[in-house]
């Protein structure tokens, strides 16, 4: 099976598409798939994860560094460049599975000359500030090459320029090219070392405003490999010259380890991560090589050392979606990470511990006690989102949207985030360091933001938004209210969790919070809170109040409603907004999230009414409907789904802009959602209670899925077809964990390898 | 003083705008202000109060009746009409102290003769359903000339056609036609009698679809006046033949009276209405002329018959509004008629009454209980507002807008008319004929409407509109929780009025109403409703939960991002929506309604804020802005603002569109507020626990203000200068009424003349 996403020939339309399709990161660093060549225009971006500015009135976005692996090449004088010289062939691959870039391209030149450049480069998964990228050239003739290598400071803005006040410092053949950040005066520094093999020629140094290069000409002899191999280390800090410095040490670090050890070690986490991770797919290898690269694209953006970062809706693939970190995390990532690689899940839920802050001062602008987290959140969990997030086509306008003030289900996600990392690991240290207090804030909001309505006797949750965006400021949105009860239910337990086994840390934790009275008013409403129910006769539930009286629509009729392609279905004047359809999975998400709580027959109701009327307008949905076809025993309605999911970032189909807004990048909501599909949907594994169920439901060809699995602390290798579910528990686990397959309750004892016929 | 409206020559551009202008009516029917030759092209209308129809999908508005009044002339075979015909002069005017319309027109033909035609015509006051012309004709030379009239059913429809299966029937030389409205198959009859003067030639009958007329030819002497009078009766009912034969026996019975007569009972009428409203302005003749005629439209409308049928936002001045009902009537009108004709405001009132299962059908539509409002109220009071009220100019698409459902008001408002009636006259049968449960319910609705803040201890009004439309789906609106407060107190004292006055009625409302849970509701939300209060250092009340927060920008710099003349400013992306920018009066009306309840440094803070960020795109906004203005002090900032209001029907300038949609007509609310900006703001009356206070505030140039008022069933005139309180109290009044001047308490006996120097 192939780990190889490869392309030959050069189609300057698809440069955009294969910035994020060739992406390489490690989760602290994002390096787009562009060529050496390549400049801003070319989208070329290296993000550094957790870094963000903000310059004038526009929105604070993540800062792209200065990019360290800047090469332009001449030959005889003439420019070698896929953008201006002709060229014999080209081809660039990236493989996935140690996660490396390559091109190889042969530049016909105007003289009839032929240059051949090949590189490679890796995002170190060992080091995490650590670039290495080796170039290897051969002409067809005798010729004086030039090579400029070095580091660019004109990076990609959309809302800069970002970086101001650049310094070059060049020490032990080092250069470091720094600079400050707008807004917080962060210093950016980007350290270069080069090595050369067989080029001998003059070295002069170029220093532009932006940027530092090493200028290299050289006699170049037909036939003959000339390379070079570049060491990059972006960093970024308080004090620039502790960073620059850091910077500068880390590249020295590299250069004496030499890039094939560093290679090594790169390969090795690699293998442990797919070792941890790798689905395996028999009888489909497009569905195969499309998990496969969701999976790779997770890898590279999620934070396997800082709780400080989480990952944004367009992973480290540039600055689009403000970089910021919304409820995708914990709806569409998460899973993954706590089924494979809990460490990470860690990361990802202490996130939101370290941006409470920003959550309750988010509460109380809007007049609320407790945390309402921000529906775009950075560095500082502060909502970076607009009040006018959408230009109106029509007008030109910014449109008021309510995507900030409204989405209260946010809170309810990163609470439910938290309580999942303990479900799943057993660690109750995340909710000491800091998960109870979210959980309880979160609690806290919710009530402060409900009403109570007399003379229904219910507290009810007024004039918000649900995950189907088109519709704001909607009264009593199933997913919102049940994930509301769902956050009340978390709260008590949390409570519970402490007074049974902290009690003295809890007693604090109540003081501190000055959250007894709080404690009677979660009672309460977690007693009398509405949640929108299955109607009797039809089964239905309504997606928020009022819903079923708006205008039954179907899709493609709406569809040829639409007067603009960019125009907004949603916000106030939207096509969808006053019609059922919606963006994306809503009551349907709800029934997969609390799947235990539904009956097939409301699923399947749910589903069938619900599914010819979505949209899909978000990468967020289509998995979600593959996982409750599944669900339903419809694996092969959730194929589709499935595989839309799994490939979205390997055909580009994606919506490119919203109003006059690009939206562009990767999808790791979709490559998350992939893999939900095919281990929650097709396997079928949930953990319910301390038992891991498995019902598995493959699609029609598939005929095996086999995965690994880690829950509370214990290993197990699964291998299901159609007709058996066999169990490899690991060695080292330390006791038996009970399984549920086919309504049967097994025990898989440590090192045994359990086999059970459906 | 002159009392004439006149017009020399003819501008085809102003045949819209005169129609409005040279109304007449008698509050059961309106007739624009066309001459006869004119047809539907140009808005001739004659338009029977309380009758609606539907055609398809469109929206209900009210029925043009068949024009009887349709008339055309021709000179040896040439037509004489305004709308192609050469001219030699055109003189039309409106009489406005007797109500009738008048023309004289010189055409001058191609043979180089010349024809004077003029008519007369009154929409008669004291027969409602008839209305009388007279014509007289004269030719500078011999001429043969031909006169055809009749009735002319192919009437001006916006959403028709309404009128079906017309029928003529002809008995005694009386014609008439009658029709079927469309939806309800009511009966439309226009009977139209004809008497000669002079004229002596061959009459035909001439028939066509919708038509039926006389065509008389005669020869016509130089110099000679020929003239004829046409009776013309407009009714409608459920019974085909009895509507018809009642329409021709009143003209029957108008042909026996005749025009002297008929004109002699008229001017009775119009006696009695001037005597018991006229308001005279010495010092400002422009001022006293546009008040004047503020109140002639207002009596040519006002319902002194019938309590089923109220005042519609645009008179009788055909379809535009639908023909609709708003709370305009209540907050605009009904002071007037409280202060001036008790017996025609208890009609208005008593509207409210008779369309309560309306409001309840439409409380149960939104699932509360109670009484719920139309916004838009035809005879039914079922809510003639569509959800998409306004086109978009942008797409062309509807646009969905909140007027129908957000505006909860409109029940405070028909309570507080209901109440207002028995406050001022002391007759407190309109509440034992409905309006205590009228009260009941739509206290009944608040609380149903309304959620409880737990943790603020608190009921409140979650999204809503207020008066300033612009910003739709609002929560607590200061006028809004303000007015509900008002109804739940109003309802209170309903309750005790009733058990003390009328315990038996009292318990079997109760009873019948299933009300005795609701009574406690009532208490607990009387008793904890969050009316939003001023800022104690500002003194500003917040129009609604956020205002404060909105882009504070200036009108002229809103007004320059306008991009489509017609574009609603309001609705989901209107340029106010996310503005500070108002409609029309919101807070300053509630300042203006509860003008006891905040101080005079509260209402000029207010004033002086909202003022300049009031677009008053509605005519019900300048004469609130009049009537505090008076109120703190200032009458010259009043001044501009009820000159606005009284001239807006004589000049034509009001929004004439909203999107694509023609809202062009009479202006009642402005009218009855011109009244109102003079009546109780400069000369400052109020009624306050039975005592009438007067607090004179002239505007400059002013040198007295006189006018009557007839409160608790005895009568009083006022004259007032800025130095003097002059009031003499009718002889036929029953007892002394205490009235309170410059902080002075006096009693004005019957008879007697009271005056006292300010």
């Amino acid at each position: 099976m192939s780990w190889i996403v490869e392309q030959s020939g050069f189609d300057p339309e698809r440069i955009t598409i294969n910035g994020n399709k060739f992406m390489l990161g490690n989760g602290a660093l994002g390096y787009r798939g562009t060529l050496e060549e390549f400049t801003k225009e070319q989208l070329t971006a290296c993000t550094p994860a957790g870094l963000y500015d903000k310059v004038g009135d526009q929105w604070r976005e993540p800062v792209n560094a200065p990019n360290g692996l800047s090469t332009r090449w001449f030959y005889n004088g003439e420019p070698l460049s896929l953008l201006s010289s002709g060229y014999e062939s080209h081809e660039q691959s990236l493989n996935i599975r140690n996660a490396t870039f390559h091109r190889a391209t042969t530049f016909a030149t105007q003289s009839g000359g032929k240059a051949e450049i090949r590189s490679t480069r890796f995002v170190s998964m060992s080091r995490l500030d650590l670039i290495v990228l080796k170039v290897d050239v051969r002409c067809s003739e005798d010729a004086e090459l030039t090579v400029e290598t070095g580091i660019d400071g004109d990076v990609w803005d959309i809302n800069g320029p970002h970086l101001e006040v650049f310094e070059t410092v060049e020490k032990d053949g080092i250069v470091s090219l720094s600079a400050l950040t707008h807004e917080l005066r962060q210093t950016v520094s980007v350290a270069e070392g080069v090595v050369l093999a067989g080029i001998d020629g003059e070295e002069t140094a170029v220093r532009t405003d932006k940027g530092a290069y090493r200028k290299i000409v050289f006699r170049c002899a037909a036939g003959q490999t000339y390379s070079f191999t570049k060491y990059i280390s972006v960093r970024y800090g308080e004090d620039r010259s502790a960073t620059t410095t850091a910077a500068a040490n880390s590249v020295q670090e590299a250069l004496n380890t030499g890039y094939e050890s560093l290679l090594a070690e790169h390969e090795r986490e690699w293998e442990q991560k797919w070792a941890a991770s790798d689905v395996e797919i028999e009888g489909d290898d497009e569905a195969q090589f499309a998990l496969r690269y969701s999976l790779y694209q997770l890898h590279i953006i999620a934070p396997t050392e800082s709780e400080k970062v989480s990952i944004p809706a367009r992973g480290l693939s540039g600055q689009v979606y403000k970089g910021a970190v919304f409820w995708d995390t914990e709806m569409f990532m998460l899973p993954f990470f706590l089924y494979s690689q809990p460490e990470v899940a860690r990361n990802l839920v202490m996130y939101r511990v370290h941006t409470l802050d920003g959550a309750r001062r988010k509460a109380a602008e809007y007049g609320f006690r407790g945390a309402y987290y921000a529906w775009e959140s950075q560095e500082s969990g502060d909502d970076a989102c607009t009040l006018f997030n959408v230009t109106d086509v029509f007008t030109n306008r910014p449109m008021r949207t309510y995507f900030r003030d409204k989405q209260i289900h946010i809170s309810a996600d990163a609470a439910h985030g938290i309580w999942e990392y303990y479900r799943f690991t057993g660690d109750d240290s995340a909710l000491l360091e800091g998960g109870a207090e979210v959980i309880l804030e979160c609690a806290r909001f919710f009530h402060s933001y409900s009403y109570y309505k007399v003379d229904k006797g219910r507290y009810e949750l007024l004039d918000v938004t649900g995950p189907d965006e088109y519709h704001e400021r909607v009264n009593n949105n199933a997913f919102t209210n049940a994930m509301v009860g769902r956050t009340l239910e978390t709260a008590l337990q949390t409570i519970e969790l402490l007074q049974a086994k902290h009690p003295a840390f809890y007693e604090q934790l109540i003081e501190k919070l000055a959250y007894a009275e709080d404690l009677e008013h979660l009672r309460a409403m977690h007693s009398e809170l509405y949640v929108p129910q299955p109607d009797s006769e039809t089964l239905l539930i309504e997606q928020f109040d009022g819903y079923f009286k708006l205008e039954d629509v179907e899709l493609p009729t709406l569809k040829s409603r639409i007067l603009n392609k960019n125009e907004y279905l949603g916000g106030g004047n939207g096509l969808a907004t006053t019609t059922q359809i919606l963006k994306q999975a809503d009551v349907v998400l709800t029934l997969h999230l609390l799947k235990d709580r539904y009956s097939e027959d409301v699923k399947k109701a749910n589903w069938q009414y619900y599914e010819p009327r979505t949209e899909h307008g978000s990468s967020l949905s289509s998995c979600i409907y593959a996982l409750v076809a599944s669900d339903i025993g419809s694996p092969d309605w959730a194929y589709k789904y499935f595989m839309k999911t799994a490939t979205i970032d390997l055909t580009g189909d994606s919506k490119q802009y919203v109003g006059t807004l690009y939206i562009g990048g990767t999808h790791p909501a979709a490559n998350g959602g992939a893999w939900m599909a095919a281990a929650l949907g097709f396997a079928g594994i949930r953990l319910q209670e301390g038992t891991i169920v498995v019902k598995p439901a493959l699609p029609q060809g598939w005929k095996s899925i086999s995965l690994p699995v880690r829950i509370l602390g214990q290993s197990f290798h699964l291998h299901l077809t159609s007709s058996e579910v066999a169990i490899e528990a690991d060695a080292s686990n330390r006791s038996a964990q009970v399984f549920e397959i086919g309504g049967q309750q097994l025990a898989a004892e440590p090192g045994n390898r359990l086999a059970i016929r459906l």
